[in-house]
């Protein structure tokens, strides 16, 4: 009798090179020995998925979507069928199948395609012949028939979609860091990796700049009540468990500081204080598919106003481009960039019930001499856009104020 | 209104490097220009199929063939995303397809699988959509959906099978070579390309190493008369049309001389003459799966015989094996192996109604104080095994003798 089905997920630099697949090869042999029913969604070798990217760009530089996808799908295809090999070696019952052959339908947005539904009778199939199934992640048919793929990180999105559908016990993602911390461990020395975290809160981390797992996989998680573990590919520790709310966490307050170094600020300067001004500049730059995130406007003085914001830093060019159009229109004065910023927030559920977390965020940074220029709010985050030279001053003040080094005692 | 619809094939050398695609797409863009619909086979680029296996080899020596299949396809699976990217670059409308979606079904013998039905409803509904459709060459969908290849030189198959089954006007190979030539330019430097060759001399140079196309689809091509040329890719001369026998090639008796040094020569030595001992001899190796091809027995004296035959040289070591348990049994005295010998090869329908052929062959090799060790004939071709150190002169006053070079006529 099987003791449970787990979904397991191994990123690309889990099976980088051919010692690695072999390592996952082992890992995977021993939940086999335990008893566990799996299924294991594998990413691309290495940096497969860049290449054939910058592969395609000398070819065209801008490359059909449906291509694209019939190109990128070719790593996880590749990178299924030697895991496979590689179980089959150590005499592990195995068999490699496409995201089309696993019942992964998509719709037609291609590069980044949504899921709409999975029809897993092919890996319900093989599990019952004794198999362990090992699908290619990031993949699906679209109502076309053609290959679809689900976007950056989207193989976290076929382990958590697939355990939903499976009906799975467990969702494990495996990645190279040992789970989530409090802070990232390169920056804060004491950073201490927490054992249970909520959605949201990792939804925030993830969102904040975090990106150890794919924000849209860890909302479908959240959706389908999947419990799901974050851990090393590397080492045999337990890593962090994604969950729901639950009672032992309310003491903690502040779950983690993250630091978001990929923004830049615009401001717009001497902006006609007018109703509908603010509407029409940003309905023009998302009209043009560019996300703005933190806004601020100043109080009026003589009937002028700034309006900033923050973009991607990579969104920054295009941004400007749009906006010299509207600010000669609107009668705007000038458009001011500003790329050396930051963003530091502090993430936790427990802050809902706690209003004076804010107070103490911008008191610890005040007491460190760093200066607050935009302010955002979240139910469970708090963000702060400073310097980007205080960045690292400021993620260690926070994480240290809050109780979140080693030596507290957090749940 | 279409011009007529041709299936062109491009090997691995012709999309090699992204200056080579890009070759290939304004080839493809200027039979467009012309009015030509186009279905284009594409191989993987230049070595990638010969990576991907030694990746599998590495992981696993003995690595299982459906996932094999499964690994192999993604070369011509991004070759094919590739070009189309390349003809969308140059305004030509294209769209690729893996040999699933173009409707190749094939058996389940996984990494050498037939074509079993075509069902080109895809095709079809690209092409009246105004596509040019690139297919991923080498590849189909096995009776349990899952994805299997032709073997080796598969793409040339899957291009004369498509042909075929949409009824095209002509079915165009490109390779790195002219067309078909009388003999090796490298070795016969007055060497001539053929305007014009028959499949069944087609298909014995294919056997005896002038390996320009798969054999298989060659055959494929005689048995519904596809008409095939063989052309390069890398300029714009006309290539070698292959088609059934025609008046005019009447007069050439012999159309090409071909040296093939892949053989080994096996002998045993002392073997008891009595019924059924070379059965059992052969029945032993072709039970293991070798091909064994010129088989000569000499006359018997004093009740013992010397038999002797060829063996691809890679299969040779196993073939020692399996004789040395043989020998043995039926008490033959020894087993002698030879790796130093070639065949050279004429061919040529014309030989059908020329007896004297044969005795002029024998009669050139002798001039030249070259040895015969054996002879096989086929109604179109005779082959001689001599030393491997006299290939090249062999060849050369063949293929002068049977007026073959520049300087003669031929059609």
């Amino acid at each position: 009798m099987s003791k449970g089905l787990i979904v397991q997920k191994y990123g690309g630099s889990s099976v980088a090179n051919i010692e690695r697949i072999r390592n996952v090869a082992k890992r995977i042999s021993s939940y086999r020995r335990k008893g566990y029913d799996l299924v294991v969604v594998v990413s691309a070798l290495g940096d497969t998925t860049d290449e054939l990217v910058e592969l395609a760009h000398q070819i065209n530089p801008d490359p059909s979507p449906r291509e694209m996808d019939m190109l990128m799908a070719t790593g996880e295809q590749a990178s299924s069928a030697l895991l496979t090999m590689a179980l089959h070696k150590l005499g592990v019952d195995a068999v490699a199948l496409t995201g089309p052959q696993s019942g992964i339908y998509t719709d037609k947005d291609y590069t980044k395609a949504k899921i709409v539904k999975i029809i897993p009778k092919r890996i319900h199939e093989e599990i019952k012949a004794g198999n362990v199934v090992i699908v290619a992640g990031f993949q699906g048919l679209s109502p076309d028939g053609d290959i679809a793929t689900l976007g950056r990180g989207g193989s976290d999105l076929t382990a958590v979609a697939l355990a939903h559908a499976l009906k799975a016990d467990l969702c494990e993602i495996f990645t190279d860091v040992d789970g989530i911390y409090t802070a990232d461990p390169r920056i804060v020395k004491d950073a201490k990796k927490l054992d249970v975290i909520t959605y949201d809160e990792m939804l925030e981390m993830a969102s904040l700049g975090s990106q150890v797992m794919q924000a849209r996989s860890i909302e479908v998680g959240k959706k389908f009540s999947v419990p799901i573990v974050v851990r090393s590919s590397l080492n045999d520790r337990p890593g962090t468990l994604i969950t729901e709310e639950v009672d032992g966490m309310e003491g903690a307050v502040v779950r983690g500081v993250s630091l978001d170094k990929s923004e830049a600020k615009v401001t717009i300067v001497g902006v006609p204080d007018r109703p509908g001004i603010a509407a029409r500049i940003f309905k023009e730059i998302s009209n043009s598919g560019i996300s703005v995130d933190v806004i601020v406007q100043n109080v009026s003085s003589e009937g002028k106003t700034d309006i900033s914001f923050t973009v991607a830093k990579v969104d920054l060019k295009e941004a400007i481009k749009i906006l010299e159009a509207v600010v000669r229109e609107i009668k705007a004065e000038k458009i001011v960039a500003d790329e050396d910023i930051c963003r530091v927030s502090i993430v936790g559920v427990g802050m809902r019930n706690h209003p004076g977390v804010a107070a103490t965020m911008f008191d610890v940074l005040a007491k460190n001499k760093i200066n607050i220029e935009m302010i955002s709010t979240s139910e469970i985050s708090i963000s702060c856009i400073i310097r980007e030279k205080d960045g690292k001053k400021a993620v260690n003040a926070l994480h240290s104020a809050f109780g979140l080094g080693k030596k507290t005692k957090t749940k």
